[in-house]
């Protein structure tokens, strides 16, 4: 059962369909990109812990995955410890990586370095939290997906509009705001890390060629594999993944934490930080469709079912986003042929509307380098665009 | 529309879905792989005309894909005709292509050189064709899908049980046989050969590296690509396909032949002969899943979307078949630990029966070498074999 049913969801259900399993897909708006491939399709508010608990009752899933942030993480919890379905990696894991705050916490209790922070619960908390953190600084939900309800603020005066964009846009009824120091990193890495069982049965950390990716508006619109890192710096990135993950397994003990983590983090000059974990697939890593045997979805399917796993690179290669500039349902997309000029792969989503700046899909390319693909990928995302016919 | 909807019509399902299509999946068993990843599954015989020719109204679909032979081709040619649906490649390149008298003709008329070949209509007209051709030969209904009614002769002792074979294994009420003489090859090749449109609209032929093959009893059990040819014997095997294939657009001059071919050649020294074409996705071609950027899958979808191709090969790799041992419904597999140690990937079909000898699943495995990729795909195969669970 997957509980979020977007691109990363689709390419997870082809994973599972492939190892021959049954997908149902869920998520809050029929039509959804897995649903579209899924055996059996939910509709259902994903943070209404009743309907979730409802839903999964009755459509009894052998295992579930959650592939967004939006869901009622405690009820999962519940539902793990009922014995009504397994939760990979684990219900505890994605309550507390879900949460900005508890996952900031668990970060400090494995000294595990991250950005100075703040929690505020109010405006006036929030202003005294900024003064003492410092501009620029990032206010984000604690409480809330990749993106949502974030700013950035340069000066005292933007600290009002921030709370309320951050209340607004915090899932559920979250009233708490964290507040980062911004982070004057050179670049930021994906490092996708899976933690599976070997074909013997013990417990394997495999480690994948780290990611590189360019944000804007706290949103992805590139990345690429692998992302070149000294030595030094790839050991410390490596451990930092471990502690997180070991820290992260160490909250259910019954069970190994299998699945694939998704580990963000910032490297400035020698030094990495830890900005945050998805218990799941990322989405800088849709390009490993292109540049591993096994895709991040491929490993995260292989390990939640206590299958080996096998993180090798294949190419170095590069995705590029495909962002919607304007409303439309469904959207309509022109260029293809033009972008396949330069992409060996271009995958779109298929949702079924458009709002400006929707990630609709994603370009693809291998190259010698990952600035050959990089560029190729880029090209392709250029040539593909919403078109307007008329009727 | 999937006019079958087994392992090949489930990949071209995902190859349609990731460039943003509605899938409607189509055959005469429910829950077949393909409908299981469809946004829409229809149950029908599709040798019944009738049926066919409802369904496709009912439904509407862009565009009809046959990805089996056991299609009421004449009645796509008047859909095709009528303008109620556009085939792919072609109504007329399906109905040739799935009848191995009007192949065979094709084939003749245009000095591709084949194996000795006799029609036979009766037992007696087989035993005289037979001891022209001579022994060992081969038996088959004109109208069959692979395999399927096939017989291997060594002495005319075998001919009224090769005759019995062939007209109960045939599709609908032929009752027409060829006899084939046995061609000693080196080796048997499928050249997957795209005809597709460039960016300026142009038709343009691509080819796929050679892929090598072994078959037991008239079905495969592993491939691998590249398969090393002569320069000569390339172009020959290019020229070959060049040949059919444009001889198969010519029968229909309303609209370019865009697809890929399966073309099937066996090579003995230098000599290049032609055995058969399949208008569609091949078998033997699942390894491009692994060895290449845009599989067999993507090549056709982009091909009949009149979108450009990229033939290119990224790694040696192979597959190696999984087959069914018993009887079960459903099949279940174990092994899949012990095998993934060795290959890449394994792809399950997710049938809802297996019986001797079904095809349930593929392993595909890559190597600096076709030679370590068999290897390696073949060990994976031998680890997965159907469980039988105490009740």
């Amino acid at each position: 059962m997957l509980l979020g049913s977007g691109e990363l969801g689709r390419e997870l259900a082809f994973s599972f369909k492939r190892l021959g399993k049954t997908v149902i897909a869920c998520d809050n708006y029929p039509q959804a990109p897995a649903m579209q491939v899924a055996d059996q399709a939910q509709v259902l508010d994903l943070s209404d812990p009743q309907a979730l608990k409802l839903c999964i009752e009755q459509t009894h899933p052998d295992l579930i995955i959650s592939e967004v942030e939006k869901v009622a993480a405690p009820i999962l919890v519940q539902i793990a410890a009922s014995g009504l379905a397994r939760v990979t990696p684990s219900a505890q894991a994605i309550a507390t990586t879900f949460n900005r705050r508890s996952l900031r916490e668990l970060a400090s209790a494995h000294q595990i370095p991250t950005s100075d922070f703040r929690f505020a619960a109010s405006a006036e908390e929030l202003a005294a939290a900024a003064a003492e953190i410092g501009f620029p600084c990032f206010v984000k939900p604690t409480a809330s997906s990749s993106g949502h309800g974030q700013s950035f603020l340069t000066s005292p005066q933007q600290v009002t509009e921030a709370w309320e964009k951050a209340i607004s846009g915090a899932r559920g009824e979250s009233t708490e705001v964290i507040v980062e120091a911004k982070v004057d990193f050179d670049f930021e890495i994906t490092l996708l890390t899976v933690n599976s069982l070997d074909p013997d049965g013990q417990v394997q950390l495999s480690f994948c060629q780290p990611i590189g990716h360019r944000q804007e508006n706290g949103d992805y619109v590139e990345s690429w594999q692998p992302q070149p890192l000294s030595e030094s710096v790839l050991q410390q990135a490596q451990l930092t993944a471990k502690k997180i993950i070991e820290a992260l397994a160490a909250l259910d003990s019954t069970q190994p934490l299998l699945g694939l983590f998704g580990v963000e983090l910032f490297i400035r000059d020698q030094e990495v930080i830890f900005s945050e974990i998805a218990p799941r697939p990322h989405d800088t890593g849709l390009v490993t469709l292109l540049s591993q045997q096994q895709s991040e979805f491929d490993l995260y399917a292989r390990a939640v079912l206590g299958l080996p796993v096998n993180t090798a690179l294949t190419t170095p290669g590069a995705s590029a986003v495909i962002k919607a500039s304007a409303k439309q349902s469904p959207p309509i997309l022109g260029g293809l042929a033009h972008g396949l000029r330069h992409a060996e792969q271009i995958i779109l989503f298929n949702k079924p509307a458009a709002y400006p700046g929707r990630r609709l899909g994603v370009t693809l390319a291998s190259g010698p380098t990952v600035q050959t693909a990089r560029e190729k990928a880029g090209r392709a995302a250029e040539e593909i665009k919403q078109v307007f016919p008329k009727t």
